[in-house]
């Protein structure tokens, strides 16, 4: 912990001052009080950048979904299960963040209805259909809100694809109206230390190689920090 | 370690020069490679009983799903993702187990699909509907395997409900054909460092009250090896 803190220390402070807001992990939507659908979240990306945002000087809430890791040094934790939790949990945060970084694997969908008690197997051997009904999209949510349509709240998306990484987070840049998306290959990163990335804006792509998560944080986070006060229309006092 | 080395020399070595197999934790049933089914097992009951039979001079194998626990010391780990992976991993060591320990919390069911891409929203809104398939029964599988039915193999089950736990579990002894069944109430003690069990068997119900997974883990290991040696049939040489 002593080493951590000599570490932080020595980071750059780029967000000195600033409120960063991150979602993490994946989200476990129930289907009956034992049973769920989750993914391979492992939450590492996440809590990597929280901690790069903390270093940085940033004051950082981290709404996590269930995941078993330690929370960074200094970072406030808010945690939740489903989707429309960590929606409540980041609405509640939103209103004096400066940054959003929204890195959760949210699940698009829950089941439609939700059993009170655990779904038995009949004898009949016939298993069950699960309908689905939509999820809010968090990103979209906090990406169509006034504070960030108006600039003052600057938010990053994630994409974790499977293939054609780079239309689909082109297109996903797109459709959630935000600054900057940074895309990965869930099956390749999910659970691991290490993850290369690609961040989208709007001036194209750009590659950040394999390296462990916490190196490839401090470069989102400087890379945040760099066009955060680059976009900035409100010239200084 | 050395602590847990010491502890371990004292406990009464019940389970000396018996292979105990046990299964652990949640099993995960992709819906495609982001996403699947899994529920809330942490898995630390099974790795608690792991330890104990460990310490009670066992040598033992742990067979876990997705958990984030570390190996009690001196115990072989397989880890495994899905319930077909669980019991291709069971089946290769029930051969040469002497009591085999189901704790994990095994999907009763995986998607009738698994989609090799990671499933879209296709713009409509509307959701997709999953169909399940029955997933084997591992506990039956061995159960019904040729030791356990001539008594070379003692099997104990688990039943995590989340209501009418004695029913439940006394029928899903006598469902499964086994010598004991331990219930306990899901919501009440996944991912809890504690947990209290009811014992079912063929002379009836007893309850272990609430405490530590580990010392519940070695009360029931101390009753499983009483029981081994109570109904063993073969006089000793």
């Amino acid at each position: 912990e002593l080493l951590q803190d000599v570490v932080a220390f020595f980071q750059p402070k780029v967000l000195a001052g600033k409120r960063v807001l991150i979602t993490a992990g994946p989200t476990f939507e129930a289907m009956d009080p034992i049973r769920g659908i989750t993914n391979h979240s492992s939450g590492k990306m996440g809590f990597a950048i929280a901690r790069a945002a903390r270093e940085a000087g940033a004051d950082v809430t981290l709404v996590a979904g269930p995941v078993a890791l330690a929370t960074p040094r200094g970072v406030a934790r808010v945690d939740v299960q489903s989707a429309r939790q960590m929606l409540d949990a980041t609405l509640a945060e939103t209103p004096r963040a400066d940054v959003f970084v929204a890195t959760a694997a949210v699940a698009d969908w829950r089941p439609a209805n939700t059993s009170d008690e655990k779904i038995k197997k009949d004898g009949s051997g016939a298993a069950p259909t699960v309908r689905f009904t939509e999820n809010p999209d968090i990103l979209l949510t906090v990406a169509q809100g006034e504070r960030a349509r108006k600039g003052a709240l600057f938010c990053v998306g994630f994409a974790a694809e499977s293939h054609d990484l780079v239309a689909h987070a082109q297109a996903k840049r797109a459709r959630k109206g935000i600054p900057l998306l940074v895309g990965n290959i869930g099956p390749l990163t999910f659970g691991l230390d290490d993850n290369q990335l690609l961040l989208v804006d709007e001036h194209g792509v750009r590659e950040l190689p394999r390296a462990s998560k916490l190196v490839l944080a401090r470069t989102l986070v400087a890379e945040i920090a760099r066009r955060m006060f680059a976009d900035s229309r409100t010239p200084s006092p």
